[in-house]
């Protein structure tokens, strides 16, 4: 560790640049044994990391860090068996380095294909949570990548004990020494000097909260490649099924309400406030959930906290849900194009026209008719592995697989062409 | 123009977005006649642009503005015709939104499609050629974007009459208001205004020089797409055919040096460097061109200028070329890695190892092998037109046509489907 500390986020970079340009063509056959190897060096020495990860658990309690904080920086002898296990599965995805993407001959002979190949050096910054550590590090291995880790402070010595270890198998399964680094400083100053390694970093992903990726997209001078909080609704179209609006409304907020694809406000058509927001206010409180509604809603259920303007914003991320009513699809669209986060956004009707232009009205990484938000996941659209699920639109939209850590490049192969 | 002069960016920017919730589901017909009415209204209203443009140029020349400077500013009867016709051609190029990218059904009955769609709204920032403000527009129209357009402020009369005519014709056809616009005001903090517009603009594409591009990406909040400068190589490996090397090497430094595709430095393998440098520094003297040698090339070529570390980083854009020696393929990667700006590189060899070796080591948007950097273009590669060619990994690599332009959604469509 004494060595690390003395490196330079520059130097670091640097290292991370020119091991890259060896995993450009390393065969998925050695990514692979180095996964596998990784993996194993994980089992190998749980207690190394179990001794650094108390140390930040005990630094985390005596700063009073909170309990579901804490639960997320713990280590155990299972969760880095869970972490094995996520390099073994990554060893399963297809290497999307090399596909070729798109070839075709020009009129003067020019053979032109264009291949996918890793992006190079790609930064992730990201909480207190030392499974990432393991899981980023195999994604970037996997497409190619040089990586540069650097998880929340509490997390430091866990993290650091995590990257020598893996960053060690890999060299010894012939990965170039510089390809899996973490920063050696927990000091915020070392996360503003790597969003500036412009010429360096090919990318940089930040996972977090609002706040981080806030501070990377103002600060950043490389590209950025953010996953973004997520703001979902559900919508009851006039028509809707009232036990598939229920199912899915409970589903979307209550079967996992800590996620971003968990729905955070329903919007309900007035011609149906009457018959449905009762019984539906209904369930979704012996849900536990608590409801705060619009004057409509207020006025039919008069249980209901008041929903403010706040609300509608809000991602609750908890048992809570904002309601509203609304006079049409037009307002429903309007409401939601305002309010979202351009992550998961359902309707729930059996009107073509309706689920038409809500599909394509609705400016979305994911838009679901007849189906819960919560199915927005790299895992459940059949990607395998997700890097995160990213809410901009360039690069990358919605799940990320392994595709998003990867660029195109031309290949042209001529006989002597020349241009006119 | 008095009224456009009270807004503020924005308020361009709310209109903006509000323009292209409709514009997303334009069908491409009535896109197309926009484009055609527009094209039309630069034909009839060539005095009033030839006038606003008189008023740009007399100011220029007041500032004594160079006379390259003033030449991409001016423009005629002819000027404006090719801007028209430039309109007309992206009639005929195929709308990419609406393409369904890939799809698939899930276990649980969910059919995904992967589907194009406009990103919304993209920033255009660029010098003063009013012939930009005409194709960025109608490439953004044609892909279903709101476009804000901001030139340099040398040609600011003339952006702003062009907008006005071609924004005023496209709402005649049924293009919303707001989808064209321009910042109406030619100071700088409109510009810095405009990249920090997150949550309106989806997109800011600079064009223009180095100051621009770093301008841009350091200060930017919003997604940038650069089209970025082209310090390009000719490698010629030890087997490479004489006539062949000297072909491409003059093609690719002579036949149109100021462009970003041309080629700025030669290196040559130490092997043949007796036998072709002397011939081929001075072929390139008789086309021109001023040759930059290292120590070997001095000692081969006696009467080539002394290149320094600072040739090997400069696109000259002009008739001067950097030479070198290296000593091995290896060599070659390693300079073009470090110095080549991610562009457009070439070698020139038989030798299918060294070939593919090349074509897998270098790091740049387009890879040639025996052939002319020159290729590197829209219109070359088939594309149509081209928004420029970027040179960074994320979103876009080489040439970029209206996909470019574009982001993908998911669509789900489902019968009820909740997560377990």
């Amino acid at each position: 560790m004494a060595k690390l500390e003395t490196k330079s986020v520059l130097d670091i970079a640097k290292e991370a640049k020119v091991a890259s340009r060896s995993l450009v063509s390393l065969t998925t056959k050695v990514k692979n044994e180095a996964l596998l190897e990784m993996a194993a060096a994980l089992n190998d020495n749980k207690t190394a990391i179990l001794t650094a990860n108390e140390d930040d658990m005990s630094t985390a309690r005596e700063q009073g860090i909170n309990e579901s904080l804490l639960d997320r920086l713990e280590l155990s002898a299972d969760r880095i068996d869970a972490m094995s296990a996520a390099l073994r599965e990554l060893v399963m995805l297809s290497d999307p380095v090399g596909e070729v993407v798109a070839g075709w001959k020009l009129p003067n002979g020019l053979l032109i294909k264009k291949t996918r190949v890793p992006l190079g050096v790609v930064g992730v910054i990201y909480e207190a949570r030392p499974n990432v550590t393991v899981d980023a590090a195999g994604l970037a291995l996997k497409s190619g990548n040089a990586v540069i880790l650097r998880g929340g402070s509490l997390a430091f010595k866990s993290d650091l004990a995590l990257t020598e270890i893996i960053s060690a198998a890999a060299v010894r399964a012939g990965i170039p020494a510089g390809a899996i680094q973490s920063l050696p400083s927990a000091d915020r100053e070392s996360v503003h000097e790597l969003m500036k390694m412009r010429g360096y970093l090919d990318l940089l992903v930040p996972r977090g909260g609002p706040g981080l990726i806030k501070m990377v997209t103002e600060n950043a001078s490389v590209p950025v490649l953010w996953a973004g909080a997520g703001n979902c609704h559900i919508y009851l179209h006039a028509d809707a099924d009232y036990d598939m609006a229920e199912r899915i409304t409970i589903n979307a907020k209550v079967q996992r309400p800590s996620v971003c694809n968990a729905a955070e406000t329903l919007l309900i058509h007035k011609d149906i406030a009457e018959k449905f927001l009762p019984r539906i206010v209904d369930s979704l409180e012996q849900a536990g959930v608590t409801v705060f509604g619009c004057p409509i809603t207020k006025r039919l259920c008069s249980e209901v906290e008041t929903a403010t303007e706040t609300d509608w914003r809000t991602e609750y991320l908890d048992l809570k849900m904002a309601v509203r009513v609304v006079d049409s699809l037009d307002k429903a669209i309007e409401h939601i194009n305002t309010y979202g986060t351009l992550h998961s956004e359902a309707i729930i009707t059996n009107d073509y026209a309706v689920a038409k232009k809500f599909t394509e009205a609705i400016d979305a990484a994911a838009v679901y008719v007849n189906a819960s938000t919560r199915f927005t996941d790299g895992g459940q659209f059949g990607m395998g592995a997700e890097i995160g699920i990213s809410t901009q639109k360039l690069h990358a939209r919605g799940p990320m697989g392994l595709t998003a850590l990867t660029s195109t490049k031309y290949i042209i192969e001529g006989d002597g062409q020349i241009r006119d």
